[in-house]
């Protein structure tokens, strides 16, 4: 490698280690070390097509996959041996395979999503061509359920396919589930499909006390979750899960069609499952357990010390999420935080100490 | 990690070892050392939304990401200053990609592809919900033109998408772009779009004296390349680039909807960037040129060999992919050949010495 090329590359290293330590805004662990796993990059690894069907290929993850979606499996109380799922490139990729599997289901149903869904979502939508409503959400950035009863019954002749949040991007929002399926009964909707977008929370209420429905127990019919998050990975990956059956329903058109293969893409990342397999089997779940915990507290720490000066901080139950309201444009690059309208949030992440809020709080304060 | 897990991941790593020296079906450079780069992965990198445009987000590699677009664009032809693009997760997303935008532009387009299309467009073009014409190949894998030309008259009205192929996946063939937009012309339809599928070839071609038309000059509007295949990674990822002023005439619209965002998932892996900018700043133009030629001439000598047993192999000019009669189940399953109907391949990668290929032609021979 060239010198200049060298050098290039230990800036870039040092500017990570010096941002990684000011990342308050974006819901990413940055404590793991898969240093163990490294050997592994030296091969062309790829886990092409459904990890539940064997191929030809022999570099691949495949096993390891089918673990780590055991593994979920148990986390979101899906019916064993009656779901199925994949290791994606990313929450997003969750989100558009459960969106597409609705739509295949219910070729002419409309996606339900409020208004503090993940922009990412509009995209999927919008790629799909399918149609969608949007609904009013509340203060607390969940939907509005009043506005949701008044456009089910507005469309009461096209199959709901509701996008729930477990979990919004800006405030933490679980929708509320049992009121959605009350509406559903109330008008008498017995087509319809529910998706959960989990990314973060899917990987934070499996370890917590109380929590509300958000799983496959709710019911949902499809979640989608993500690697990167709090579990934390050098690069994006998640999981999505699916009931079977549904699956399977579409499995013969696919087929028939020639554009068989369940997942959405054909090569697939080998080392997604290889870090997650390896991040849960060490970690364990009473690793997780006590993981949430602490960024828990840390949230309501957060939350006095911002309201110690004022900051109007806020958090939902079983959420790490803690909103406040927007300082200068400074500090939200200064520290890499998320923005929207007057509000910011900040992330206690388990890399986020009490001592980093402190630095926060102090430089806030100016 | 327990022992038995800690055992489980050398079987693994040995597995892998032995295997890919049997990897021969598929079209994976596997002589690569990133280990200067493993240090990167103690960061949750994240090359969220459009390389082009700045963010809050430090933990990226946006920069090295416009310097690999930047060569991508040198080996394509591409328009300086008015093409643009981005490190895809793999060929699939580059395809699907270059028919999003086709579909923006034109409604109500048809995508034209060849039988001999990889089967995950079919997946595409059914998740986009675009129209589809299928056209017959040539036995040598190419597009049909007779074909072609006489379904383009009878669908004049709707502009047409053309999925070229760029390097077919069993054959590697090359589709007739000359052909292809003289029959256009003749047919007088101006309102066209053209996607080239240039997945492995798109880093032979480049490379090469005399290539066919394949490229921007061709010209096309849009093309998708791996990184993982003729550069070589131990994850897919590719490049997906296009003309500047189409992505900028949906840009509006895009934004319009809240779908903004001109890439097709959010989050990104950072490591695809980071991984293609050190092989190509390492390995260079020279070094590229000299790799082709050494696959080019084994893939002669596995010509020669397996004609020399009598099992009727062949070959494209510039291609790797040598294509011959069917060998058994055993063989394929243990050399992990690709096979479709009558025909497998092999494809001559950096690591297929001729010494590999003697030891395949000898097992063969029994």
């Amino acid at each position: 490698m060239a010198d200049d090329d060298a050098r290039r590359l230990d800036d870039l290293f040092h500017l990570y280690q010096s941002e990684t330590d000011r990342l308050l805004g974006y819901p990413c662990t940055a404590t793991f070390d898969y240093s163990p796993l490294y050997r592994f990059l030296a091969f062309p690894l790829n886990n092409l097509g459904d990890p539940s069907k064997s191929n030809n290929t022999r570099l691949q993850t495949h096993e390891l996959e089918r673990e780590v979606l055991a593994m979920f499996g148990e986390f979101t109380h899906a019916p064993p041996d009656s779901f199925w799922g994949y290791v994606t490139s990313g929450g997003s990729e969750g989100n558009q395979y459960g969106t597409f599997l609705a739509r295949e289901l219910y070729p002419d149903g409309i996606v339900y999503h409020s208004e503090d869904t993940h922009y990412s979502v509009k995209k999927i939508i919008h790629a799909l061509r399918v149609r969608s409503v949007l609904i009013r959400s509340l203060p607390n950035g969940t939907m509005d359920l009043a506005d949701f009863a008044a456009k089910i019954k507005l469309h009461r002749d096209q199959p709901p396919i509701i996008f729930a949040n477990i979990g919004t991007t800006m405030k933490g929002a679980i929708d509320d589930l049992a009121g959605i399926h009350a509406i559903l009964k109330q008008h008498e909707v017995s087509k319809f499909y529910i998706h959960a977008d989990a990314a973060l929370s899917g990987m934070i209420l499996p370890f917590v006390d109380d929590a509300p429905a958000w799983n496959f127990a709710a019911p949902v019919d499809s979640i989608s979750i993500s690697g990167h998050k709090m579990i934390g990975c050098p690069f994006p990956c998640g999981v999505v899960l699916a009931r079977k059956p549904n699956v399977d329903r579409i499995t013969s058109q696919v087929e028939y069609t020639g554009s068989l293969d369940t997942t959405i893409t054909g090569s697939r990342n080998a080392l997604g499952p290889l870090f997650l397999w390896y991040a849960l089997r060490t970690i364990g779940v009473a690793g997780f357990r006590s993981r949430i915990r602490g960024c828990l507290e840390v949230a309501d720490y957060a939350c006095e010390q911002l309201n110690a000066i004022g900051r109007n901080a806020w958090r939902h139950r079983h959420s790490n999420t803690v909103v406040f309201d927007r300082p200068s444009n400074e500090m939200v690059r200064k520290w890499q935080l998320a923005v929207t309208g007057n509000i910011a949030h900040v992330m206690t992440m388990p890399q986020t100490t009490r001592e980093r809020i402190d630095l926060f709080v102090a430089d806030l304060k100016g």
